[in-house]
């Protein structure tokens, strides 16, 4: 399908590409560009590509794809080092978590010869790192793309191919959308639950031995979520900051409201919440977005 | 070890309870107690009990252990009900979540001939009713019990036993400290998930079907927690009203000051706490309160 495909960034998202490429043949080479000379030697002795370098402009020579999966962070910088050094006709593509900032970032340093169409899939662990990564990461999940209006019709043929052939369904949409909905989906769940344990973090150390104890009661599934890769997530509030901030000022609303409800004794007010999330909850079932329920 | 086991409330914990002292063979005979004759039926059908009865005063008939696992605001109208009906000498028990506000309901109704024993298991899924329940469900968890400085040793001890022999680990703790500590571990996680899913109800449909749909990002984990029993929810909150809004306060103030770091862009702040909440989370591993990392 592909040539020669240069991965930049290997964590768990670059290193789950380069195992599920290969395994699936969609690539005659598979190039490594990573910021840390640790994880370049980590990814040859994984065998997960042929080349490994710390020079991203070396890296893309040749390439006729080239996928960003770097923190959103990092964009400019690895932007302007490829820039000048991308092959007329490349098909450049990232896996990043927010979509307006990263097209913003990219534009300045293409020339109408590089066809950048925007994705982002929507899979992940709380691991981080090349050995994190596994080619059956993307298997049933979504990968969105947010092309822009003059976006090639087929480097986005082929970007939609390569998820789908990684067993990706593969959702077009509008870079501010995607934005909005992953602000609320994905943003401010990780926001609460870093707060939460942040929270119990600066306890005592006795009520905080017992927080770890007892963490099997809800806790414990937040101490997930908020085991995720810090510089990541940095740079998500950073780059999403208009979504992130618009979705917690109702959040903050909504929990304002259930805090008086709970002063008052107010259980009515409680007891209709909670069965309203509940449909929430079928529908995530229903949409398949959620293993058949455990017994945990 | 018992002759007569009463269990009022067949709920997930209930139902499990029963299961588990079949499995183990801890008592001649398990009598039901549920207001529900609907849920009575379904747990003869199941052969969860020998008699099945929404009368609480002619359950607890005989029984020389009594267990309470139905929502904690229930516990007053439960114990008028058979406070004189229990046998002398009968071990009381229960399974509610909060610990102060039950022994406050329970000890207007018992004289010093009833041996009280209040606890507290740490386990649970988000399914309820008869049928949710499983033996293994307290396999590994830890069951807390909350005696009264004047709480027959004798009575400590059966129950202790009781929870060792369906697998649990049992933890002696002062109530007050349980309703802090769990307050923390379970009631706020529950309190946040219930309103993070809250607002993304409110949303038009449109968004509201995007939200399903991406649900994977880390709000799918929140409708998860959000999809628990709403009665039993309302109760909690109500009846430990005084340490949800302490350690809700704590919350607020770290929530205030991230929020205030994505406005202002300082992504130091962010990070910080992101790589200090990781320690947390290798503590819960370390108690063995989590599964190994799965692949997801």
């Amino acid at each position: 399908m592909f040539n020669r495909v240069c991965i930049i960034g290997f964590g768990l998202i670059g290193s789950s590409l380069a195992r599920g490429i290969a395994k699936h043949n969609l690539a005659k080479e598979i190039i490594c560009v990573d910021q840390s000379r640790l994880a370049c030697d980590r990814v040859l002795e994984l065998g997960l590509a042929a080349k490994a370098t710390t020079h991203p402009a070396e890296g893309v020579k040749g390439a006729d794809l080239v996928i960003i999966a770097v923190p959103v962070g990092a964009y400019s910088a690895v932007m302007a080092a490829i820039g000048p050094h991308l092959e007329p006709r490349t098909i450049l593509t990232d896996a990043g978590s927010v979509k307006q900032s990263v097209i913003e970032a990219v534009l300045p340093h293409i020339n109408n010869d590089i066809r950048f169409v925007p994705g982002h899939p929507i899979a992940g662990t709380e691991n981080s790192g090349p050995d994190a990564g596994f080619a059956e990461l993307f298997m049933g999940r979504w990968s969105i793309l947010t092309p822009l209006p003059d976006t090639d019709g087929d480097a986005l043929h082929d970007v939609k191919t390569l998820w789908e052939s990684l067993g990706a369904k593969v959702e077009i949409m509008d870079p501010k959308r995607h934005d909005l909905v992953l602000g609320i989906t994905s943003h401010l769940p990780h926001l609460i639950a870093y707060t939460v344990v942040g929270t119990a973090s600066d306890l005592e150390a006795h009520t905080k031995d017992d927080v770890i104890k007892f963490s099997a009661g809800g806790f414990r599934d937040f101490t997930r979520i908020a085991a995720s890769d810090p510089v990541m997530w940095r740079d998500i509030f950073v780059n999403n900051q208009a979504a992130v901030l618009e979705i917690l000022q109702r959040f903050n609303e909504d929990l304002t409201s259930l805090q008086r409800a709970i002063r008052n004794g107010d259980g009515q007010t409680l007891e209709d919440l909670f069965t309203r999330t509940r449909e929430i909850r079928r529908g995530v079932i229903q949409a398949k977005q959620e293993v058949p329920p455990e017994k945990k």
